[in-house]
């Protein structure tokens, strides 16, 4: 059964022909979220999916399920899915090689006749990438309890045109209820990251989810012309603050191999060439797949605040205010799912490795309401969000060969 | 004679006289170049001066000189002055003080029936803080032949009007030719920094004012997602650039007293929480007294950015480029002149100490064409450009009566 194996040119032609919609001229998409190519989008999809016999429904934020009968339909469905929404400047694969990933494994299933023991399902969730409407990750977010349906079908865009009058005018607003029960979800994406790249592996095995802190952080020392001001008589807060930005680094790569640390984002007051700096404010990104090394590398962060305030590391006390922005736990994935994935790979001879993921998926919310595992493909250098997106045709055949083996194990093993 | 002393109520008057045009609600003054506050600054202090005996000329840049008869009138003048346009927020003593103080002298000699050898003069630069029009120091620039008498003309604000014009209009376009022989020019300024008020002491004996080279820094990474990247696998260009941040501090500590170093503004791209910095450009000031030292730390920073790009500081390589922005050679001030002020200040058991000038001032372009020294007192806190801006007015009186010893030792002395 595991050598079954999908259609390659199928799965490529069907990426391509959605990519046909929101067209960029750089070779990229822009099929935002509800706008009216996201509609073109969602029907294309959707006739393919009925084509393969699927039912599809729809619930009331929009997310589409599109199910394929078991021989025990009372079991909670083996669920795949991803979105097909876009960045402004997105690529071809962010989401759409999820979802059409599982399509594709529908699709084979029908061409050899076989039928699971528990119903399989393809989710296409509303709003993944949240660039037209807050919050991100919104469909699957309302089915997993994140947040309440009211919020989403509320939130509007910067014409003020809010998500329930969108899905309506696209005709996704649905009347099925939003969450239920699922057996299991596996997830389908290009890395986003040059792991697999690097590594010159075709899977990823996709052990969990790095939790992540935010922060900003205002240094305040005191502002003086840059000229009549002696060294010693100084307070700089740029000064002080270079080093929390060095030891957001540090930090990240004691905490080896799944600590990250970023300084992403610095404001200077007064900001002039011949001004000392009065005051310096700069976002701190930590993330983690241990919530206890997590909570160390924040631990030592605040330390670090701490030594900059009271001047024991520049000899200037500074003012030191670190501001909580932002926690997401992390969210370890569901071993016997991981583990269908591991094996499929290993039983087809692709090269893979475990890795984690760092950029939020749909997969990471459902996680909260089922076992959960996803299967990365590598994307060229690394890059998403971007036009210039790509991944290699073979590799997205070898991760929906995996999607497909565990998939049918899971349904398979419901019994 | 050196016990011979200024009107400290006198000059605290003037002070306060001049500091009503153009008052601000803080307590400060704005009296812009050229406009017709300038103009109303002009004519009172002028009339102070007519009123003083002293015959007042004007120049093509509308610099005016107000001056003393000394016994031999065919010597060059022993001139002080400063200025007395202001910030847009400024303060009551940046530049009236050295104006005013010069005038003291004037009129303290008038009591004491007192004749120098030498003629004296006192100079009111136009347009010292190129706040309105630029270049700045453009009265005393053009008067030192560092740039043409037409660039300053046709200089223009941001409403388009010039400065040829601005001049007619409050009626200060002179005829006087710009530029003459000076035989001695000394400038009285508060310090507008905190050395002295830090260490106590009443008079800063200014040796000179410090060079400086300016830079444009670029480091140049690869911007990239921050949770998928695992760390070994950036270029993290902000990394990379505090590295060269702490470096420019270092370089000014190591070169104590007189080196200074100060990175102003930071300029981050592309400023997003959850992405890797892929570029980063800063500003780096750099100065010390000893064009050698300055030739030493500029050396040092250049190879403190070569590190960084070639990966020894951090590991991962970046491109770092280093645009000059300016440069502005030390000018050491005359040791005859320095001589009189420090041995004004001790004779009258005025604390003193040394000092170096980081900000500009007329007297250092003066200082290209004639022997020049400033005289510097306590300003509060070190605060200047600031409608906060204050300083006593015993300190000022101290800083007047040097200016009077010294400038009559050096009148007399050329005899």
């Amino acid at each position: 059964m595991s050598m079954l194996a999908i259609n390659g040119e199928r799965l490529w032609q069907s990426l391509m022909d959605l990519a046909a919609i929101g067209a960029t001229p750089k070779g990229g998409n822009a099929r935002l979220a509800l706008t009216a190519l996201d509609g073109q989008g969602r029907d294309l999809v959707t006739g393919w999916m009925r084509a393969a016999g699927l039912s599809v429904t729809v619930d009331q934020v929009g997310n589409i399920f599109a199910r394929r009968a078991g021989r025990n339909n009372a079991l909670a469905p083996v669920m795949t899915g991803s979105h097909i929404d876009t960045q402004p400047t997105g690529g071809k694969f962010d989401g759409c090689y999820g979802v059409l990933a599982g399509l594709e494994v529908m699709r084979t299933l029908n061409d050899h006749g076989i039928t699971t023991e528990a119903p399989l399902e393809v989710a296409i969730w509303t709003n993944e990438e949240g660039s037209r409407f807050v919050p991100v990750m919104m469909g699957s977010g309302v089915f997993a309890g994140v947040f309440a349906l009211q919020t989403a079908l509320s939130a509007t865009d910067v014409a003020g045109k809010r998500v329930a009058d969108e899905l309506a005018a696209i005709g996704y607003a649905g009347d099925a209820e939003v969450g239920r029960k699922v057996g299991a979800y596996f997830e389908a994406h290009i890395e986003q990251g040059p792991v697999l790249e690097a590594e010159g592996n075709v899977i990823g095995v996709v052990t969990g989810s790095l939790g992540l802190r935010w922060y900003d952080v205002t240094v305040t020392g005191m502002e003086a012309h840059a000229g009549p001001t002696p060294m010693p008589l100084r307070m700089d807060a740029l000064y002080g603050a270079t080093f929390l930005m060095q030891e957001v680094i540090r930090i990240a790569n004691d905490f080896a191999p799944h600590g990250r640390g970023t300084v992403g984002v610095v404001k200077v007051h007064p900001s002039s060439r011949n001004v000392i700096p009065g005051a310096v404010t700069f976002t701190v990104d930590l993330r983690h797949l241990d919530p206890v090394r997590l909570a160390a590398m924040d631990a030592r962060f605040r330390a670090a605040c701490a030594a900059v305030a009271d001047g024991t590391t520049t000899g200037a006390a500074l003012d030191v205010v670190v501001q909580d922005v932002q926690y997401f736990a992390p969210t370890p994935f569901a071993p016997e799912l991981i583990r269908h994935v591991r094996q499929e790979a290993a039983a087809r001879g692709y090269s893979h490795q475990d890795i984690v993921t760092g950029a939020g998926h749909d997969a990471v919310y459902i996680a909260g309401v089922a076992p959960t595992a996803m299967i990365f493909v590598p994307c060229k250098d690394g890059i998403s969000h971007n036009e210039i997106e790509d991944a290699k045709p073979e590799h997205l055949e070898a991760g929906a060969n995996v999607l497909l083996g565990a998939m049918v194990a899971q349904a398979n093993a419901s019994a």
